[in-house]
């Protein structure tokens, strides 16, 4: 026993399908994640996929499933999951619901994979709205930020949820017994912030979770907590600036170092870029729907793909969405 | 005639009065900024700063002014104002409200300095809310974000008078003839955000400014646009993490040089440090007021404090709040 399957939607991403197939061989190979093939259902234009496996080395054993469109990087998600019914995602999310895998991972479309998967799999019983969380591993210490985008206008009750949420991952998948929750705003004091954010920190603190209180922009970086609770908005600006501002800097120093006749050996660059990349964790997380899924981002490469899948076959053995609904009815958590 | 006084609270930073009297002794230094003495009015202790300058080497000139009392960092603003009315800071407005004065520039209680100048000066006809403007040096084009704090539930009309304000201090002070304003938001495309955002793109783009639409937190670093708005809460969260994580990410990159037994240079590590540092451009700048009002950081060095003088003597000498006054009443904004 393998334990349930885990669906690749083989057709999303910038290097699709080549990267994702790639990735789907590498999770598979000792040293990598050590994904028993047949555990992994590939989704997407069969006879595409089977002569690609051949060139790269031969099917594993993978389970593959075809199916007949593609929703593309540029498309309207709403649009594009009506036009486009046997979409390589859409038959990912099908697989779940119908019990035959219990996670999903898509590189493509990120709001075709949250809305195939929201309206798909329905959110979890007692969750109000799904929150989509990312990983970072800047400090040694993994470091949880959610929501990323799925809401960008939430509630206080939202915000609990995600904290809440959040916790049964870091328990899970990331080895932290007691992880801190802060809530991201303006100031450390309580009483800061938007209405919206004091009456998250009201319910946070009387939530039973491992609450530290109000964080501020830097305390990203000073390991103050293992959870970042902020709204989709402050949350997609933060990871986005955060993405683009290590690539810049990173590269505005090789530059500086280069003129200086100066290297940064090659893995010392390689711990640095690891220590940025939240693709070295896996992907984004959809957590609160009836599912495991991961979406990484479009342009993943093999390794992306293939810690994307490692991430999903983690919360999917950790049981991550039942155990979310474990916690949101226990009594400290209502 | 050398223009209109500058008043410094002397007494406001972590390592006031000294840092604060450095950096006007350098801001009147040829080489630096070159302010002439006679124009820059320091407000703290007399009997101190008297001592002190002459400790320093002598006084060249300064106009000086008593202050009985001090706002500390951690006093709460709005109690310390009302307890402290001979404080430092509200000695500096008062000298600008009484038209001895131009411009304020404090280090101390940042929200003590909003409080005292917002209330002492008032809001320029036509400004609804005052904004605080952070300009940053990233990529060798200034880049003025705001606001940084002041307004953290803004309405629309707040965010596109951001977005005229900053585009009359970028065209008066940064040598900016048409500077592009972009809209922080969550994706690109006209639509996006929450109803707050979608009203301010369609004020703005009925604005006659030069909008270049919705900019993604990853565009900070890009170039796109001259002037980012976006509203209180967001940008004090960007603000704090971009200063945070550029330090962070530099520590972590010399810690990696120095294992690799690599070295920067002290120019490229100086070029490196400029470029992420918005002190390099002076300090805050609270847009809106009757006033120039340049708010340091409480650490500023005196090379700080110099920067955050001669910003105020441009704004001043470019008659920044009178702009902004005829800007607003312009038909192409109303």
């Amino acid at each position: 026993m393998t334990g349930p399957l885990i669906a690749l939607d083989v057709m999303g991403g910038d290097d699709a399908p080549l990267a994702t197939l790639k990735g789907a061989l590498l999770a598979c190979k000792a040293g990598a994640a050590r994904i028993p093939p047949e555990r992994l259902l590939l989704v997407g234009d069969q006879p595409r996929m089977r002569s690609m496996l051949a060139e790269l080395g031969g099917d594993p054993g993978f389970q593959l499933e075809h199916a007949a469109q593609v929703i593309e990087m540029g498309d309207s998600p709403a649009q594009a999951l009506r036009a486009k019914p046997d979409s390589s995602i859409a038959r990912c999310v099908a697989a779940v619901k119908a019990g035959r895998a219990s996670a999903v991972v898509g590189m493509g479309n990120t709001g075709a994979c949250v809305g195939a998967a929201t309206l798909g799999l329905g959110t979890i019983p007692g969750v109000r709205r799904p929150g989509i969380a990312v990983t970072l591993n800047l400090t040694g210490q993994p470091l949880t930020i959610l929501d990323m985008g799925a809401n960008i206008a939430p509630k206080a009750d939202h915000l609990l949820q995600y904290g809440a949420m959040a916790s049964v991952y870091a328990q899970g998948c990331l080895g932290q017994a007691k992880p801190r929750v802060g809530l991201l705003n303006v100031g450390e004091e309580k009483g800061k912030g938007t209405d919206l954010l004091k009456e998250a920190h009201e319910l946070l603190e009387s939530s039973g979770l491992e609450f530290v209180g109000n964080v501020e922009g830097g305390d990203i970086f000073r390991g103050v907590c293992d959870i970042v609770v902020t709204d989709g908005f402050t949350g997609n600006v933060v990871l986005k600036l955060l993405e683009q501002f290590a690539q810049f800097f990173l590269g505005k120093i090789l530059g500086e170092l280069e003129r200086g006749g100066a290297k940064l050996s090659p893995s010392a660059l390689g711990s640095l870029k690891h220590s940025i990349d939240y693709q070295s964790y896996g992907g984004a997380l959809l957590l609160g729907v009836n599912g495991v899924v991961v979406i990484g981002h479009g342009r993943s490469d093999e390794r992306a793909v293939a810690n994307a899948l490692a991430q999903a076959v983690r919360a999917s053995d950790a049981r991550v969405p039942e155990r979310i609904e474990r916690g949101l009815a226990a009594p400290s958590r209502s």
